[in-house]
């Protein structure tokens, strides 16, 4: 079985595949060597990937080397089934490269759009030719609320409503809408834009906030919450295979 | 001559009026009782108007009330030359409100949007019968490259350039084009959606970031940096008047 491991900025998510399948994933605010040593006991794990967005743990590297027959820790030098046209790889954000790998091996020979929509939304391009072009990155929704209390005096800390005004009428419904609307017309402004380059773009949706974004955009093709994990699966079967 | 202050949360601005015309402005980082007393040693101040987002500074306040022939707190009980259909009038921005007033009096008559990008970007819409319907707030260019790299654990602190790729090829432009391009995209999605409803809708954009963005965007009308004194003042005329 494979042990994947996403360390990202608030917390660290772990799944277990089998047979290019996933069987179980997990969530972890607290997250050190005990807690994948206990994963060993529940599970038979073979092969194992650790990414991070934050600084490597190195317990959790030297447990894992030890115990694991194939252990790859992603950085700049893991070879990966896409192109990166990206000036500076090892400045990428693992999950970044893992949601496009993730994107390309579902659908490969397209024009993908990813939107990882997490503490920061980012936007990647993968052209058909399977070459990731490049990306943008935008403050996450949580991140935008904290933003709006934190750097003014009078605001307060929202959270977002199941459903917005289009125009607020109230200081509460004005930051919610004006939070979740700009979104909104962020993402679909990239949509549109990029459509005109690549008139058959698929549009990928991932990330804790990808279904809150699904229903509301006008054009995404898919909300896959685990995107990353299937990307980051992908690039330790190609380094196994390779 | 009119003394117009607008408190904002990270500065304080100051107009002097005479006849319906700005003669001069300034710009105070640092703003007290003091500055104000130097203020009515070099002009010849006798109506005045003082608005504030955080809290009224009381010696600026009973100073203010002993030197002007007449002096107005901006407070949600003043007389306004629009009406407000807000459900909270007592937490609308004092800012947002000046700005709101000041775009009806410039265009009175017009369905009009106002895009005050600052700290925050607000969104005002007032229809030509001088109803003020709503807006919202989203976190304004600054507050955004800051969030990004306070409540993220990797991601630098940069700045607006002046120019931005679509999609960027590295951390710094990934960032740059994310926040740039995202706010651009949000900016024209008011103005898209809006001009649905009021297709003959005019957009004003002020704020510290009115110019940068008036460049960049593709259908606003007027950049004006002292919407908010004008609309400060025409209130303060408006109630000097009735």
């Amino acid at each position: 079985m494979n042990l994947i491991i996403e360390q990202g900025n608030s917390s660290a998510k772990v799944a277990i595949f089998a047979n290019g399948q996933l069987k179980s994933s997990f969530v972890f605010k607290h997250f050190d060597v005990s807690v994948v040593r206990s994963l060993f006991e529940e599970f038979d794990l073979d092969q194992g990937i650790y990414s991070t967005v934050v600084d490597v743990d190195p317990e959790i590297a030297s447990f894992l080397k030890g115990k694991l027959r194939f252990f790859l820790l992603l950085d700049e030098n893991v070879k990966l089934p896409v192109k990166v046209s990206y000036k500076t790889p090892q400045t990428l954000g693992k999950d970044r490269l893992a949601a496009v790998v993730g994107a390309n091996y579902l659908q490969p020979g397209m024009d993908l759009l990813v939107i990882d929509a997490g503490t920061a939304i980012t936007y990647e391009v993968i052209e058909a030719s399977g070459t990731f072009v490049g990306g943008n990155i935008s403050p996450g929704m949580s991140t935008r609320f904290k933003a709006l209390h934190a750097f003014t005096k009078k605001l307060p800390l929202l959270n977002e409503p199941e459903d917005v005004l289009f125009i607020g009428n109230d200081t509460e419904s004005a930051i919610q809408s004006g939070v979740v609307n700009g979104i909104i017309f962020e993402m679909d402004g990239y949509i549109d834009s990029l459509r005109i380059k690549y008139p058959s773009l698929l549009v990928f949706l991932t990330g804790g906030h990808s279904f809150y974004f699904a229903r509301k955009l006008k054009n995404a093709n898919f909300a896959d919450i685990n995107l990353v994990f299937t990307g980051l699966n992908r690039i330790l079967e190609y380094n196994v295979e390779n």
